[in-house]
């Protein structure tokens, strides 16, 4: 359930609406719409007389909301979520650029890629410490060492960093580091994780499950958001198909239907989803055409041996070439790079 | 089999070296390639004798195709396939818009929709006579008196006409009247149809199928150009997934994949791919940015009382503005509207 | 719209009602229920008066088809359709089992495989005149001289035979021999072919299509019938998903669900499935079990150097014992091989 | 690396040469094959030198495994596992029946359950009490409160339960009640939890995830091994496709596959597969016919009532039916019930 209030509604008015709410036993989330606030209601709302809210003078209406997702509803928060993070945001004008290894391998990599994507204008630095892998054998990351070196590059660069966190108990330790937390795609319904960076002070970067529907997607956003922690960021980053060409299918109607559904900012990752350094560049190029808040891109200084992913990362040169064509295509949509 | 040919042989050479090959029982095709002519060899090259070929003084080297499609191989042909339809073309700098309704109506709603479309930026008008259903007992379409009515559409606007032909023998019918035979997507690998439109003179634009891999989509359009028809335009329009939120899920990737691998155009479908007409401006922006040579797309003057695809079709208006925004895309990627 | 008919209604009755409704410009398809006639009506309802029908004396009830499949429908058809081809049969208590190879070859091989299943049980003969191949370039079959060897088979063994049409012009020269015409899944949706083997009088095997739904399936059905022809086996042979194990996924949740929503026998290719010689046995065993009414098998004497298809195609040995336990099955489930 | 000893190898020799490869650093796994026994190796093996091995008296051979999973695969353990647990067993001769309600609801509800399935003949109940839901306003779980109430319904009937475990910090407590740790679907790539379930001393039974391959399937079960927990169970539970007919698409060709790719038990939830209780029959039946070591069924004695699921269970008395003619089709398959 939505309330809408009247225009100039005095803030006093909107407490005291809220706080005889909360008495009946339901949650209230206070959002600004264009020219009024708007009240969003979860929890148990078996309690609430809708004709006597509809009663109060400062009520405009009231809308029930059919989707199963209420916090991430575009009808609970009709202004696009803008998250500030350091210098660098996503979700309003500024298209969020973020860039750097799939693994962090050793101080000179992640050092001299991080100045890199800096030149070239990445907003935010990527860089795997904890690394999920589909086999037990496989290099699992530098772990403790790789947030250490995260931390270096932030030091030099000024990059906020984007790292992914695989289990509750290690949130902690990467929150020191890290000032967005990855949920990666295998995890986008480990719902103990999600509710446990619910509780974490630091936006959450969600990745889309390989066979996630969007409604699934934005649930899963909903289990963040339903912990008190509203800053999440959706990201592309293809679905499973029958085409083996690419590694996965990358979705672009994602980004137009999130936009008419949610609030929350919606980036894409078109290194993971096509699995191919070539196809980086058009994809990139669609994603920002589609209307995406930002792309998450991998960029290694020596892909060919490169510990994870290297046939899907770009140099710092193409990446560079890249940002600039990116730029002038933001500019068509009114955002800017 | 494709054999390169040094620069600045001489046609009789080049005529000389294709008689010897085709006495051998295989076919060859001639192609042009940046400096000098390419022989692609196709059918049965058990008699050929590769180390006389390579003691040709013309002769510069020899490749073997390891992909199962050779004439639409970008091996075979490296310069992109250019077709020329009227005053109209698809493939080279120009991009190729192709718009109107689902299926033609009426008199009236053909020719007005043609006009307001031809106004806009259109370069073809589409529009279905013979219209494949799921259902016996859906309307099929208006049939030869559609045909009828996109002949005077045609000779109002000079713009050429794309319509679907679902059976071999409505070829030379259709013909009549559309300048490029459309293969809808469920006929893909109706390998009997593709045989025949690939006997017939006019440009054939192969709708992906559902569930094609983009392997089998160019092994479709290799059985069209087998039999002589080498113009052949691919048309992405979404594949089948889990997803439901949208028809189908469009894939951009086949962009970059059909550019590396074959010379044939490639165009977007947005309207069928999504079915939400909404979806339509972003997706098409996204094409165009990765590098489409071309859409076909949906547009009705009365979109609520379509007869069919209603749901997805925009309005005239819509489209006008659409094509402005996709001309300032093509733009960046050095392309023109 | 479906008319129950009352006990015990007099035949004269019956066609009475039936002309006054056929008058009235719709289509009427008369069948017997358990204990009276049921009336499925398609096309233009729209002068039909319900309630002047509920009103006759010899009307039960009426009662309107949801589902856009009326002719395949089980409201329509209440009975299990049980087609008899020669002395064979398909859709009753006895399990139809179809055997043979991919595609005919040579005398030598396609007598000896006839007799081999033959004696192993098989009650229909399978075997590819002309076969669909995803390239043009593939060994396409022995067309016309195949059609001549399976005409030699039939003669020899006595076992009808199910084989592929693959385009409208080739029904009558196909019908001369075949006593099942096989719609391959490539062309589940090719409706021109659909209506054309709907006019035939011979038995259609419709295979579905790689990504048809359970719906799809029985509209491409519903397409053959709304012709005449409404002996119509359906096939699953496995659907197109992200599993690259096996060729396809078998979907044997389509027995359950076409026995309920259909009257139509429902058949299945662990061949095709699978594309795995060592699934076919499991597979068969578990199609039995779920409930089919009937196997299309490839068989081959010699699968090593089978001119397509060798590597799921099971030896006759292996035919002979799989029969034989196949049988154990079905008596479980009430059937019989 | 696999290294097969001769036959009657003393345990000594075994023992020995076992301590020398460990000494370089790599881990020796011991299983017992038809004759002998069988060394298989993994981790480090760089600085094994395979010549000096092979020269080993008691050494019969050595082969190296091309599949990435090692402790799963069958030719690391020929014979297939056979977990005990109580009185009840998966793996061997005996089918594993395992039955219950999606979710614990009161006391009385899973003690009528628990003794409706042991009469039937289940051999394990299930029972959810900490319960993974795509919303996080649905219904979780009794959570401790359900896990005392199976440990009632163990004690009243004597069946081992299976119950999930959603995060690693509960495998402890839910250890104290469960005989067999379940992983969800969405967790099948939850490495964090399967390396923690690895430690645990409960045989675990892994669901395929939604839109697992087969050989992700076996790679996250050589997570689980390689922790040291060797007794995993597989099992299939349906997989997202297109069709949505059926909640997920039920693919028992993994059945064949993991019988020939591993050692380890496989069985089949037809409930979550189809999502439909009028299914859950014909597809059991074909489970077991395909050759699964046992099946996870739904079932509640108030199906339209029930907190979850309810449209998937059926009742006992179905039940009991059911595995009455699951027991004449494992007899045809030489396994018992």
């Amino acid at each position: 359930m939505v309330i809408f209030m009247k225009e100039n509604t005095p803030k006093t008015e909107i407490e005291s609406i809220k706080c005889k709410l909360e008495l009946l036993h339901c949650k209230v989330h206070v959002s600004k719409g264009e020219n009024s606030f708007i009240l969003g209601l979860t929890g148990d709302k078996s309690e609430i007389n809708t004709m006597e809210i509809q009663c109060n003078k400062n009520v405009e209406k009231i809308l029930s909301v059919k989707e199963p997702f209420k916090l991430a509803n575009k009808v609970f928060h009709p202004e696009c979520t803008n998250i500030q993070v350091g210098h660098s945001s996503i979700g309003g004008k500024q298209i969020a650029i973020m860039a750097g290894p799939c693994s962090v391998e050793n101080k000179e990599q992640i050092m001299t890629i991080a100045e890199d994507v800096k030149k070239a204008g990445a907003t935010f630095l990527r860089g795997g410490a904890y690394k999920p892998r589909t086999s037990p054998y496989s290099f699992q990351g530098l772990k403790e060492d790789g947030l250490e070196l995260l931390k270096l590059a932030k030091e030099k660069t000024g990059l906020p960093i984007v790292t992914e966190v695989m289990s509750a108990n290690l949130i902690e330790k990467v929150s020191q580091v890290a000032d967005v937390l990855q949920i990666g795609a295998r995890n986008m319904q480990n719902f103990d994780l999600l509710k446990e960076v619910g509780k974490a002070n630091k936006p959450v970067l969600l990745k889309r499950g390989l066979s996630a529907t969007i409604e699934e997607f934005l649930m899963s956003a909903e289990y963040v958001m339903s912990e008190g922690n509203e800053n999440v960021i959706l990201c592309e980053r293809g679905i499973r198909t029958f085409e083996t060409y690419t590694r996965n299918t990358l979705d672009l109607s994602v980004i137009p239907a999130i936009k008419r559904l949610s609030h929350l900012p919606v980036i894409v990752d078109p290194s993971h989803a096509a699995g191919i350094c070539w196809m980086v560049e058009p994809l990139s190029k669609a994603a920002i055409a589609a209307g995406a808040d930002g792309l998450i891109i991998e960029v290694h200084n020596n892909p060919e041996n490169a510990k994870c992913d290297g046939e899907q990362s770009i140099k710092p040169e193409k990446f560079n070439e890249l940002v600039k064509s990116l730029s002038e295509i933001a500019k068509i949509n009114g955002r800017a790079i």
